[in-house]
């Protein structure tokens, strides 16, 4: 029998948890009732837990629970975490990995901790210096990989290089059918274009482009980002963020704004009745909650970060990312991509 | 009698000209012809833009046409422009500018070398060391300025002050009944996020802020751009460009699904029978054309660049913004904030 997909769940970070994180895993459980090939392992508080659980018989199921007594606050600063959070449900977690007890862990907690925490348990790759978040974004044709997202607010080449190969790793463990194109994120696509790390970057992985662990496309501008002509996007982690919430910005602000006109009147309300399944099925595939969940990559062990105002079915989605991460066999891909720059 | 508002107007730049520019003209014209404190003064080829006219009789209106032969190409870098230029209806019309001929300039060709000529011809403000390009951009409560948008890669912290009075400069002048309100753009809002640059602008600009020529807010975040607590967005033109380029692509993304939702079907369709006005309000708050035209700042004169590919309605908002800007009497405001400046 293959040895099971298991997830390390911190079932007590973000808000209203294990509540929440709890009424993700039982979406989790129910969509996935005909699939034995996980386990989940939820840290917490034993007692609120099985409470959340309430009706729900937990004898047949892929569960463990591990108690741990005590929670990262979301005032924690990074500096301060290392030494309150040795009996937390997040650093047992994570540390559940180093042990061979699970191969992935997901967190709702504080986001600079549980960056600072998982470096220290599970410390960096050989040959990569810096960490990066990466999160998923819609295109046109499907899904973008997107890093960093703010781990780093200053890169250098040789980052971005890594970050493609993380990057292109990541894509190929999560949409296995499908080939990872990289492109850099830039003000213009002219090779031309851009600050003396991104030329360098280009240079550099235009040299590596005949390997095939993935497709290099140049640059790609802001406005292109959704199109689907790459699906990689590369960045530091300022830019990186900025476009992120830039886009998430102007989500809000032009659904914000259809919502105003489409209840507006008498009459714009009657044509709701009738595109109603259809501005449904809209929001549905612009619902954020589908993209919860950032990915931080580099570090010796794969670590899910799900936002933390995120509800059951957002956290259920970063569950459901966890899962595909696995069993797309993320770290091979990364060992793969890495070990051939290492032949370069 | 007071001094007219005299825009020089490159009637040869950009796609489809100049039956675009001067279709532009027209409408300008129409909508403002109870108006009559402003002369348009057209430069290019003369035979062709009377043509671009053809039923419009010109003797009373205010417009004078100035014939040059040549017309920078979109194929022409920054530094060749220089030695090719002198005889385009671009440079000429900016020239006009420094002979007192014209307040402003606006043109839709080729950015590069707007950009170069007008720093040749116009020469930069004492004081300020690089330009910017700010671009208006929709928030909740009406419009923001946001600069740089490109024009320097890289900056310190004393260009991010620059940006700031002269953004606030060209709020004021758009918008003379508001309040221009600075933030600076980062990846959180905590002071101590970001890079080295924005906190030594930040702490600069809080030092800055009891004079009241702008209100300083501190950082906003991407996502908080279009949220309207603040109005004049300051950053570097590599993260402007980005941001700016990544809600444009989100907004087009956007509608695209709308649209493929609204057509969907038969019962859709009878949807936008109900929907048709409404939706064609938030269609229309949301057109780029109503936001058409960079503005150059931190030259002695202004100067600005509708997009190459826009049409005769967008055109017209970009001639309509200069006006506004000369009305708006921008060079005594950025004088005002430069001044406050240099007492510090």
């Amino acid at each position: 029998m293959d040895k099971k997909i298991t997830i390390a769940i911190d079932a007590m970070g973000g808000e209203n948890s294990p509540y929440k994180t709890i009424e993700g895993v039982k979406l989790f459980l129910k969509k996935n009732k005909n699939n034995n090939d996980f386990v989940l392992n939820l840290f917490g508080d034993e007692a609120k837990i099985q409470k959340s659980f309430s009706d729900l018989s937990l004898s047949d199921k892929p569960i463990n629970i591990i108690h741990t007594n005590s929670i990262v606050s979301d005032d924690e600063t990074p500096l301060t975490a290392i030494k309150n959070s040795k009996n937390t449900s997040m650093w047992n977690c994570i540390k559940s990995q180093v042990d061979g007890d699970s191969d992935i862990s997901l967190s709702a907690g504080n986001t600079g901790v549980l960056l600072v925490i998982s470096r220290m348990i599970l410390k960096m790759i050989d040959n990569v210096n810096k960490p990066a978040l990466a999160g998923l974004w819609p295109n046109e044709k499907g899904m973008n990989v997107v890093l960093d997202l703010g781990a780093n607010i200053e890169c250098n080449e040789d980052n971005l290089i890594d970050f493609a190969e993380l990057g292109s790793a990541l894509f190929k463990s999560i949409f296995p059918n499908e080939s990872p194109i990289v492109a850099l994120l830039n003000i213009g696509s002219e090779e031309i274009k851009g600050t003396e790390v991104l030329k360098k970057a280009h240079k550099k992985l235009s040299s590596l482009s005949n390997e095939n662990n993935f497709i290099f496309k140049g640059y790609v501008e802001g406005n292109n980002i959704m199109n689907g002509d790459v699906n990689v996007i590369v960045t530091d982690g300022f830019t990186g963020n900025i476009a992120l919430k830039t886009a998430e910005g102007t989500a809000k602000f032009i659904t914000n704004n259809l919502k105003k006109s489409l209840t507006k009147n008498i009459i714009t309300k009657i044509s709701l009745i009738f595109s109603y399944i259809s501005l449904k099925e809209f929001k549905q595939k612009l619902d954020p909650r589908k993209y919860n969940g950032a990915i931080f990559l580099g570090l010796n062990g794969p670590v899910v970060k799900s936002h933390g105002g995120t509800d059951p079915v957002g956290f259920y989605h970063s569950i459901d990312l966890c899962y595909k991460i696995v069993k797309g066999d993320l770290m091979s891909q990364i060992n793969k991509n890495l070990n051939h720059l290492k032949g370069d």
